[in-house]
């Protein structure tokens, strides 16, 4: 007879392109979630928190035209045969429970949401395939107001995650001057002419780029073309100077005061009807932070802010690290981008037919924790841990007890539960769990009713500064009566 | 031509089994799970946070033997053939964990977890497809002393959300007990025989619904059978009287002190090697736990106490509620088991081979949040919320920077941002958001520079008890300088 084939073992591995966070760093985000909760929970806005399953029929863009709609979501057919797919970002829930709840949420409506969103991509280095948002979005407030609001809200997140005053900036544009810029460079929206369409692309794809490219990069992308470092040519949009002109204008417009780059504007889009009422726009945004005290040091208007998503119809903004950090590559760079956001009108829409004007921002959490790391900040602020460690397996009471009372203190600790056998073996657990202090009782200790105290920190910080004769004084270890360890213990560790 | 066809639109709906969370019930859920979360670290407890998504192949079960592997779990096949799934527990991913990081992890490793798992179950009233679990495990500890340190933890959990003690129970069974006990029915644990197989079945499961049943239902399910209410009737296990003496002996075998209880197992069990050493363990466990001063008006053996899993190999226990509440016909009920876990030595075997000890406890945290309400206690500790109004559309500026004054004090403010034109409106609004105040500043305040400040809630309280004459007095409306805004709210609103 064949011998029964065994089940071979599962892998046990994280699946492609998703990771484990363990302990600091959970903590380390979590902490960070919740101050800016905090900020936006203080401008009256309401968490929301949806499920992360959506129908795909909901989400949009992904609509099953093909037997698999799994184009970058996670997407599966129920049994009913509709598709469910995980949320790809929190903006499409909203538009969702704004339209499903229109007639039970106030209007207008701010909310605010964190969690996991999913993309199916295919993974890199430092791109996952789950990671974190954290938004605020207001839904049905027309006003420039509601965009201003949240270029505040932002800068209040940055300073109260840690983020110094002038390691930020803010920078404000408005779609409207854009298209307005567009329209007096002759390559106006919706034309229908196939090549202003593509040179209109080509513009806006340039403008994205010019904080890496500067005016002589972008000048040849726009007319003849561009051939970068590793040989590749790209076309150029074979623009006349005019145009171009127009454009550098535009993306150099940061110039001066907030008043100077808004005339400059104004200038640059004069004859365009949507061009001045963005400019208004951004006069608005700027005269309404001005009045709550965000002045230019935190929020600027720039021209050169585009932002990829299409969806949106008017102010955007960007939230940029300005303090350098050393790339890949160990070249000094301002770190960039954390978070932006912008005005998107016709999300809604798409379920009720009815125009709802909304705008938000979204924070790039695992962005900002880096960004803190980098600065040295991001500090897991754990507790310090106390180990009891067990001389005498049969009074594992005693050692149970000792944790109890340092708990009931409010002190973080913990009894070693491993084979108590080797004692060295406890000594090195409590050195991998960074404990602080180690607690030891044994026969002798027990009979005269007292604890070892072991500060592990010091003894780690001695062991590398003193001498072999010095070390052996033990001055890291000490004893004291068992009924004074609580006390012993308070009054040394580090608590959040 | 034919008119091109219009795409229809999608329908705004929470997909089937799912549901949305809104505000105060978002903040209350954080809020529990963060209490939680202090007590776990408090026992030194690491953070683990692993993504929603896992491979099918290791959360096990649910093997691809069909061509869909969706039995119980949301799952769907990437490009590359593999099967990933939403996980449906946090055990099963910690089990990975511990199999993947058991070189770099501490040993024994405690880890806590929170997150909202899933079940591609029938959705019924109250029974959704994402919920939350809360779980504390220990990996790698063999001793009962980690047993205990988690029925102590749990004791602590329950009591610092607000659970009094004498409202909750913790139960404390082993399943070498039962075990035992059946060994001394002649019901022995892989007989071999189908018959002994079927009867172990039905004896567990009746074992479980003793509460409910009480012993009359218990015996005639374990002899001949039982017509329930509905008429229905359910087959008897035929046992004989010694044997049906033996488990009604054991079912009941909570009795008198700890002590009591454990030498009337003893005596049931005797004969039993495995029924011994489960004794000896609930004994061990019961002294561990009277040294850190939980005494049986917080934890008890019960011999009554089961859990489902199939995977619990020693210890088990349960928290349960002991007060009353009116269940859906109005019948008041113990609100019942709102916690459980036990000992499972066999979950990451399945990745290396290796048998390693595990214990843990997992948290429901949705009914413990209903308990809360039950008891009036779930409350939303929100912050007050000051909305002010907008008199002028272009006075905008002056009415964001009162609300950005008020939130530098630490309030909770917010302007209204709809059409300002319908004052009434803007009550209306103030009022949907539960709103504490209401600032007003029209031409005749700005002149004066005041504002006019409603307390809606006291306003609210008079509407109901004053009459029309003494109403038209407002009382609860009265004006400030606007100098002094800050200051007069910071003394009347209610904060975190």
């Amino acid at each position: 007879m064949a011998k029964p084939k065994k089940t071979p073992r599962p892998k046990a591995q994280t699946p492609k392109g998703f990771r484990d966070y363990f302990g600091a760093e959970v903590t380390r985000r979590k902490a960070m979630l919740d101050t800016i909760a905090g900020i936006y929970h203080r401008y009256g806005f309401d968490a929301l928190e949806t499920s992360a399953v959506e129908t795909v029929e909901s989400l949009g863009k992904f609509l099953p035209d093909v037997d698999r709609p799994n184009e970058g979501v996670f997407a599966w057919q129920e049994e009913d045969k509709d598709w469910l797919a995980l949320r790809y970002d929190l903006t499409a829930p909203l538009a969702r429970v704004a339209a499903q709840y229109r007639d039970d949420l106030p209007s207008p409506y701010r909310r605010f949401a964190m969690g996991p969103v999913w993309r199916n991509e295919k993974p890199g280095p430092g791109r996952f395939r789950q990671f974190y948002q954290c938004d605020a979005d207001t839904v049905g407030a027309p006003s420039v107001a509601a965009d201003a609001e949240i270029c505040a809200m932002l800068a209040d997140v940055l300073e109260s995650v840690g983020i110094a005053r002038g390691d930020y900036i803010i920078r404000v544009n408005n779609r409207k001057v854009l298209d307005g810029i567009l329209e007096a460079a002759h390559l106006p929206k919706d034309s229908g002419d196939e090549r202003i369409e593509w040179q209109r692309g080509v513009v806006l794809r340039t403008i994205d780029k010019h904080d890496r490219l500067g005016d002589a990069g972008v000048m040849d992308l726009l007319t003849d073309g561009r051939t970068d470092d590793s040989g590749d040519r790209t076309k150029g949009a074979g623009l006349g100077r005019d145009q171009v002109g127009l454009i550098l204008g535009f993306v150099n417009g940061r110039q001066g005061s907030i008043a100077e780059t808004l005339r400059r504007l104004e200038y640059l889009v004069a004859g365009s009807q949507t061009g001045l009422a963005g400019v208004e726009e951004l006069q608005t945004i700027a005269k309404l932070l001005t009045a709550q005290g965000y002045g230019p040091d935190r929020i600027v208007i720039d021209p050169s802010v585009v932002r990829g998503l299409g969806y949106y119809t008017g102010p955007v903004f960007e939230a940029e690290l300005t303090f350098e950090t050393l790339d890949e590559k160990g070249v000094p760079r301002a770190f960039g981008s954390v978070a932006g956001g912008g005005r998107y009108d016709d999300l809604v829409k798409r379920f009720t037919g009815q125009e709802v004007p909304a705008t938000g921002v979204s924070i790039g959490v695992d962005r900002l924790l880096a960004a803190l790391a980098a600065q040295d900040k991001g500090d897991a602020q754990e507790d310090d841990l106390v180990v009891v460690t067990v001389m005498d397996r049969d009074r594992m009471a005693d050692y149970q007890a000792m944790a109890a009372d340092l708990r009931r203190a409010g002190i973080r600790s913990e009894v070693y539960l491993g084979n108590p056998k080797n004692f060295g073996n406890q000594l090195k657990y409590a050195d991998k769990r960074g404990a602080a202090f180690a607690i030891i009782q044994g026969d002798d200790e027990k009979a005269r009713d007292v604890v070892q105290i072991k500060d592990l920190k010091l003894g780690a910080r001695l062991a590398e500064t003193v001498t072999h004769e010095e070390w052996k004084d033990q001055p890291a270890q000490f004893e004291c009566p068992r009924a004074d360890l609580v006390n012993t213990i308070a009054q040394r560790v580090k608590r959040r």
